[in-house]
């Protein structure tokens, strides 16, 4: 193990339980011969976080012990295992949360983001990046240029989720696409669209700081779905045709039926929310009829060299996105500023080492 | 126009409103340039046939006027316009029953069967095959071997569904697949996964002799929903995986669900049924979590070479559905038959020519 | 019928023989029901234009009467068929140059650019755009809007074989490209690749103002095969690793054998170029071990809305590759421009209503 | 690690240097603990074994020190380590026989047969199956039911090729084929197109007992290219239209020519034989104009589930190509047979423990 300056001891932000995150000391963790050290620069603040952190689980994961939350990260490689050829100490790089193993089926056939024995950041019972230095293998980490930015580097985790559902629903130059929920997915799915050459982008949301948002990024049209019915006014914009490509990032009943319903014949559908309600109507003669295909979209698979390629290339401001900026030793205020200010913050970072 | 000994008139059984079907005397039509006089010499019953029938329409189109239902055909060419270059009097012809109109965006991408100008045989207001001759356009006429009977060729109509669904479902060899309901269209859809080199196949229906009959053709493993949860059944033969693909075709909510509910991590549903109910309510985390594909499949496109190869080549006894036999003359009869009989008769068929 | 004013006679550069150009007057045609007469703005010069100027042939087909030549054209409605619908005088469009069959298996499957029916302006012996007004099917014309030019819109027609190009190898998001040959057809080609979202392309030539065009278009690396080494240059960049796409735009031997060996292992090629020699040798072994695809790509099918749509967002300053300028009347010192002024010119117009 | 009975020492059959391969005795490895040991019943010998045997290398791979050759295996599982969930002592399994690191770009897009991390049985310088026991990974090891011999479980190794090819090749239903070599791999390859739904299926060869062999596995046009030219015979059968597929299996620069000049407009060739001459001139312009896509075939991946599966249904008598048999301690005569007798021997095959 090659190794610069590390302290023994490092701070987390310990989730106790659902509601209470402390700052403990920890000790820093050695890594294997195929691991690699990364001192935590940046983390940004998920829904999945807020939602293990107001109701402690989320489907069949459940918070049972104290955790450290959060999964979108990037930081710095502070010390390799001897294995480890592709990064030394000093390297910038973005964090893929997810380790898999490489040997099942799924993993085989190149959908390793449904591996059953995936070791997930922040997902019950695997610690998160809400801390000053973490543990990842080598095949997770991905060199980010000078120029990227920890916080924009560690944006590439909800853009993946964009670009994989860009993949799933073959999204081309010249397509139209509706992207229903301009939450933090929604908005880096923009971002996603407009990397696989769409123009001609509809966004849905309540709330208008987060239309305003998406415009920025590069959306073309805006509804605000309190004063406008979307499917009305994406078949007004689109001559009645309807749009190529919808996505659900909501988890929203109406808005995948929105979706659902904003689509030209032949159109596909990705579902990336998940709505808190399992069973959700849908009128099923016109997914025959118009041969819609749906596509349910569970993390992603990669993404993250060209997720980085394309932020690096400077498609959006994907920066102006961050609207509130948290020390570690505030991680529980930042977790309550995300949790009740969605009318106003878009995306909250925290910083480990600052 | 080149032709042999053609009649002036010809018997044709009109359905004058629904429930009420004549026999009639009708000019034999004569082909335009492009065009193919056919000697119809089996039409099969499809159960929208039987809807309108018995209803008057489907969705949205409605019976208006008296038409000519029927159009799962096969016959001899009788007739060749002048730039018909691919026939002549004499051959052995499968007849694809929609006619597209080859400029739309639809058509230019493949997807004819999404043509929005599509003339369908036996789809208000066009006539269709329960005639002694009709005019096809020369592409919508194949060759069929001498020792594939007309009947069997009939039927590469709905063995094309099947195969439709296939190719969207990406069916492999080696996939698994659960097909719900065992009606002539789910039969054949059998045929069509065996023709795609599957080897586990499970089916469902309420009917012990369509059950059998599936397990003629090819299917393994028959579940009878009236005796057994199918999901159960297919998740302890399948040892708690569930199956790769599944194919619903029987227009049944419970089936939609149950077919949902088969898939194992990853899988690929086809919607064909058309429930008469419009919404049906579908569990939506298993579709993100699993990464679940959902395709409709309205009708299909590019499949008739492909059928009559496979049936050509005797991959299954497909003439064993064949149940009950009418000449035109008893057309009402048959499809009385085929309307009240679900639980004895499989393919019901009529022979305008003899 | 609908027509404006529309005079009876209008001039056409007519190719009474291999460089032999003369403006001729000819009766205005008159569009049959679903043809539409477009007054032709701006063409620009292909190169296979030239080669029928030069050669009188390509390999089968063959100049043998008098013929118009120019394909890459935009202009205005002015006149339509009574079964036209989607357009009426005055619209400004795009025009594909390929009339096709729909009817063929290649038409049926969506890859119309195969039909062998086709007939294609300015291939022997279809006439062209040289000329005042031209008549065409109403699906091979394409709305443009009011910000984008008509010479702008002639581009689409060599973008095209860009925008299938990255279709037929996969191109997306992250994607690395080398593309061989800064012709009019591999700078359109630069294009395409950004409209895929590719952010790291190569291009290769021997002519400087090409490869600064190409730059100025959004390529990354320009290698002049003067000077350098192509697949040293690549790999060096590359750090060893080769591009994931590359495109043979130039019809040169040793351009394929050098997009062949730039490729990663699991590449893709795409084969645009028409070599004179027909038989060029290939290291077949490093095709199987690497497990390439190689893609022979001609024309091109389904690309006019999205290249429109591309072309329109203004993703790149395509206007600047026009070099050249001419009324139809110089149509003749047009081509012997685009012909002999291969180191300075890039594309040359003609503009048939100036 | 649960085991049964074991001897402390088995035999092998360890190929000193080219062309000598003596029996040695060696212990009896040690599961580590994702690791199986299976007791090895059954090798096949591949042409890469033979060429190893004859000439000491393969391009880059060089045998430098003693090394055990045969990579197609199957056997009886003896002891696992402690991790090892799927499989218990006694289960019958094939042996997959690449070993791949799971973590790199291939392996994470489930192209694993290109990760450059591959330890493959009897590639140098790792050791092979002529061997009594051998180590394999858990994950490279499949159950087979007890109906399909070890032999033809051995099989599915070269089978696997031909389904990876057609994969490759997006084979289908009604596709029409044309193999070219019918040595092991073109004849099982045969049988991976008649798993794919194939019903036209040429083969050629030089060997009339392989062209028999063909046959009698499901091809339907044999072509002895000793007396026919196979572009000919297959335009003259397809009625000059030409296959839609074809795959290369000889490594033979004619056979190659051949394949590719035997495609029908827009057919797909898949390259699996390797020539020994490197460059092989191919007619460019055609690939170009007719659009061919050209794939190379490198071993294969996630094939082995679905190879038992179509092994398993009885789709072919594969049991029928194995024309020799030796026990371990004639290896070197059974590759001196297999040598030898290209004209007599379909496969030869060694039971280590018999």
């Amino acid at each position: 193990m090659v190794q610069s300056e590390i302290p023994a001891v490092m701070k987390a932000a310990v989730m106790l339980k659902p509601g209470e995150i402390v700052i403990q000391e920890l000790p820093v963790p050695q890594p294997g011969p195929d691991e690699v050290l990364v001192k935590v620069m940046a983390v940004g603040i998920c829904g999945s976080d807020i939602h293990y952190y107001e109701h402690g689980k989320i489907g069949p994961y459940v918070v049972e012990n104290p955790i450290i939350l959060g999964h979108e990260c990037a930081g710095i490689v502070a010390a390799t295992g001897e294995k480890v050829s592709r990064f030394r100490n000093g390297d910038r790089v973005a964090v893929e949360p997810g380790i898999v193993c490489g040997r099942c089926e799924y993993c085989k056939q190149g959908r390793y983001n449904l591996c059953p024995e995936v070791q997930f950041l922040a997902t019950p019972p695997v610690d998160g990046a809400f801390v000053q230095y973490i543990i990842m293998r080598e095949d997770n980490l991905f060199h980010i240029p000078d120029h990227l930015s920890f916080e924009e580097a560690s944006l590439n985790e909800p853009f993946s989720v964009g670009l994989h559902a860009a993949a799933r629903t073959q999204l081309k130059p010249g397509s139209t696409i509706a992207i229903m929920g301009m939450g933090p997915v929604g908005l880096m799915a923009v971002v996603a669209a407009k990397a696989y050459g769409v123009s001609q982008i509809f966004v849905t949301d309540l709330e208008p700081i987060r239309l305003e948002a998406a415009l920025r990024l590069g959306a073309n049209h805006a509804i605000n779905v309190r004063d406008h019915n979307a499917i009305e006014e994406i078949r007004r914009v689109t001559g009645g045709i309807g749009v190529d490509v919808a996505w659900e990032t909501a988890g929203s009943p109406h808005a995948l039926q929105a979706a659902l319903g904003s689509l030209r014949r032949g159109g596909k559908l990705a579902i990336v929310g998940l709505p808190a309600q399992a069973e959700i109507p849908l009128n099923i003669p016109s997914i025959a009829d118009n041969e819609f295909d749906l596509y349910g979209v569970f993390r992603y698979a990669n993404t993250y060299p060209s997720g980085i390629a394309a932020l690096a290339s400077g498609i959006s401001d994907v920066g102006s996105l961050i609207t509130d900026r948290y020390p570690l030793a505030q991680t529980q205020e930042a977790m309550e500023r995300a949790r009740t200010n969605k009318a106003g913050s878009l995306k909250v970072m925290v910083y480990p080492n600052e």
